[in-house]
């Protein structure tokens, strides 16, 4: 069984993450989700990342906000890829999760996505162009959705267009 | 063939880029690397990246810094995963090629890694997190490098630690 | 036939950018508008300027939010003036867009104006004021327009000002 | 007489701004160049920038830092379009100068460009594009600069690119 | 005749400005107040600064927004002291009204107050404070608002404050 | 008596700082609260801190905003650790009053913590944190908090949590 | 007796506020200086801000860094006009200081002029200003010197001026 | 045994943290010190942490850069006070570090000091604070240490002082 496992910080990061579970549910790709803090429950974090790994999470997903620790706490238990999600809430609109998450030392990596819920989106994107490179199909269906979004494009452009 | 594919905005990244150069060598790894602009050279960009993925690269990098969009326009031509690094020197101390290379609108992700020659380095460890899904020979020196890296924190610190 | 042609990155852009299209209906300047995006139709863009310019576009206006690369996709394109509105709503209230805006690489210059209505209104002005130069007519409105702008300036004073 | 004119705040703006002066020589474009300021000399200023008007200025540059208002009070002399090059060397690397550079009120705008020398030599370009619409030849030499531009990114790649 | 001179650069301004007026009205000191903007209006901005001096202004208050250079403008035509109040509402939470009015060139000071609500009423108590250096009556007031102003913390207190 | 004290600087911080006392309350832990100002009544301020300090104070809790200097004018008064809570509401999203807090020359210690509810509840942790090194009943207490926060992520976790 | 106090908050802001020393001498302007902290000895500040204003202080100047709140303790213990440098050198590049120097509640205003060196001139120019209102002689040397600062911009631009 | 016990992420901080050891050794405070990092020794840190707790630490300090989770992760092992010191050397002068320490969520507090070398002090200060409480020789050498800070702002300021 692969799949891709999602980690959120606090219920509050839900509303925003609903969107990168719907991604998901769209494209038909497996993920687990659960609640864990890097700081209340650090051990239930560590114990679940190891055993997610075990049963085939290939991609972990982390959402936080503020000092947000939570990727790069998975980053320190697993060597699989690690995408960090910035919420927004605490200071300077963000910037205090996003600089938290991005700045890694080297030889830890977390791979940052924009802010709140393009972020969310995001992190199913990228994790899922990750799990591509092996899964033919799934390739193809992301080929297939870069032309249903530029489609959109087109016909968002057509109700308001003006061509001389 | 499977490869990472580098690519840098101008030359004068390669001073930082050289760092994630070093870690592909360390790690045996293989990976291209060019110059090539988002702005002055769109198109041999565009052409190198559906090129690169043909030949076998699973993974893109781009380093760039100031308004830097390689990372996205590289994004918008390939569904692989795309890591980015933005270069110090422009704006704010780096800010202005970080929010230009993280902020991605939904559908279109990049994955962000810290300013600089961290972020240089961590391209390659999650590029090569990635790699690792479906290479055990590379997945386990990962494994093996966390516990080297450990142990130089070990070791850095017996040069001046004070225990009572 | 001598135009200004807008792009916009999203659907979401057109509420703002209302004010350049009026600005222009005011001052019965051509203009073209669609919506257009830098990565979720790269394709699309490119074409519509190639096209846009050929047919009579003297400068082209982008207006995009966060990573806000439309601006510098099309300078990739053309050799026309073209002018940047950041949009409002990403991180650090727009800055994420002014920076990604004006932060270009020597050679392929973006002028960039103010974030959000203003910027849309200004966006107008800065082009009407290109097309000026050799529109004697329209040349003339301009600096009508600055008398009419002064006149308003006093008679909002008129309201409250307190004289001794 | 068809010219751009530069206004510089100070003399120190003078080592950044050389290099829109050297990209004009290369054109071989005609400019001016003064220096004077919005606070210690604005009636030079104003008057310089009528003269200049009559004298065939088609568009004005302006350099300037910390609370940048020469572009502004340029604009609201003129109505030919103005860009303005905030320079570094005050508050938050160079973001006092951008930002009053570029947040102008609706009817007033100012194109501006990146901070320090790419923004230098960036006005340089954005004026002659401007130019260059109704002179051919300034448009076919920036058609061939591009081509020079995309040259000097390959040959930069051929130093250190690694193709497998 | 001894009085304070207000301008505002747009009539949105004189919301937070009336609580600069009220202090002036609670401490029985003469003011005037105008919109004039130092773009929309240059020439009136600075008629009405000369005629205002010579008329018998002693201080002068700018209440500007964005890349506001009202302020700076009107220190630029005269020596008496000018006060800034920089606005909000437009980058970064007032950041860029902020830098635009504080960040004057040498020789050309701007005393710079608060942003909104708190900075207009300080623009009051400044100039109160320096018309009070040659007017006693004037001094005495301030000295007692002062004990007025620690009562109220004091009253503030008494209805929740928790004494052991 | 062994108690801790807070002050805010405005009547204003109370509706956060609520979230200070509450914490007391649930932990039973002595608190003191008044209103004081560090310009407003700087008297007052130092005289309570002094009597504060000599009744029983261990710690000292500073709730303030803006150019928040409440916290400095303790750390200036007493040795006893002062805990500064930064309040949001002035420029940056609350910046102005983390950095006036937390940025204090050396010897002159403020342990400041996160911007509004959160710092505020942190407040009551830290100082509770102080007490328990002497107070082996609230030392358990916070132990078994420990537990009850953690077992709280576990219980949010279980409403949305979705495992393979 | 008639003069200007400047107090600085620590040795190191003696090289930036010697160019305020420097103006008041070449205005033969009276001033005090001495070096005192609002924190390391906010006894002898007060005391001598007290013992300056009976003395013949028209105006206080305070320079401080990080954290700086000696304009802020100044404020509060004289009505005096209160000017406020901020120092460069601690976080932002000198934003922690202008911020805590800024953004003083209502009724308790601080007259902030630029960072560091301009704003070290500038206070001096602000406080002359004030002191010019009741002092002819002044006056008309600080008119005169807006003529040698118009000057100077002009033969600064004689050295690198082009016009055609 | 009593002890403050100080963890550093890694090597290069000790440059910055020499100063709060010397403040312990000069105050003849005991106190550890040792390297471990959040993210490559999590394993170690977590460790040590709860040894040096067993065996007598009353107060940690961490000091780390960039995304600096250090002062985060022992706050989620221990409910001894931690206090933070953010490190300058990443993004936009420190500000990464400072937002990843201070940010922390309800009931996992830590108490941040300055940027750098004023913050590395300070902890000393902090801690040292905290034992005092109940160690009444330390309390008096603190007083102490007040008066002599008090002492040296006099004597820094007799070198350079001007009083009329």
């Amino acid at each position: 069984m692969k799949f891709i496992s999602i980690l959120m910080g606090s219920k509050s990061d839900y509303e925003i993450m609903k969107h990168c579970v719907d991604t998901f549910e769209k494209f038909n790709v497996k993920y687990e989700l659960i609640i864990s803090s890097a700081h209340r429950s650090p051990q239930r974090t560590r114990n679940y990342v190891k055993e997610a790994e075990e049963k085939g999470a290939i991609v972990f997903i982390a959402a936080a906000g503020m000092a947000a620790h939570l990727a790069g706490t998975i980053t320190a238990v697993t060597t699989k890829p690690v995408i960090g999600v910035p919420m927004k809430g605490g200071a300077m609109d963000g910037m205090d999760a996003m600089l938290s998450t991005v700045q890694m030392p080297a030889g830890m990596p977390v791979g940052t996505v924009a802010l709140g819920k393009n972020g969310a989106i995001n992190a199913a994107y990228l994790s899922m162009q990750i799990l591509a490179i092996s899964d033919a199909e799934l390739a193809i269906k992301l080929k297939e959705d870069r032309i249903v979004q530029s489609k959109k494009v087109e016909n968002d452009s057509k109700d308001i267009e003006v061509i001389l």
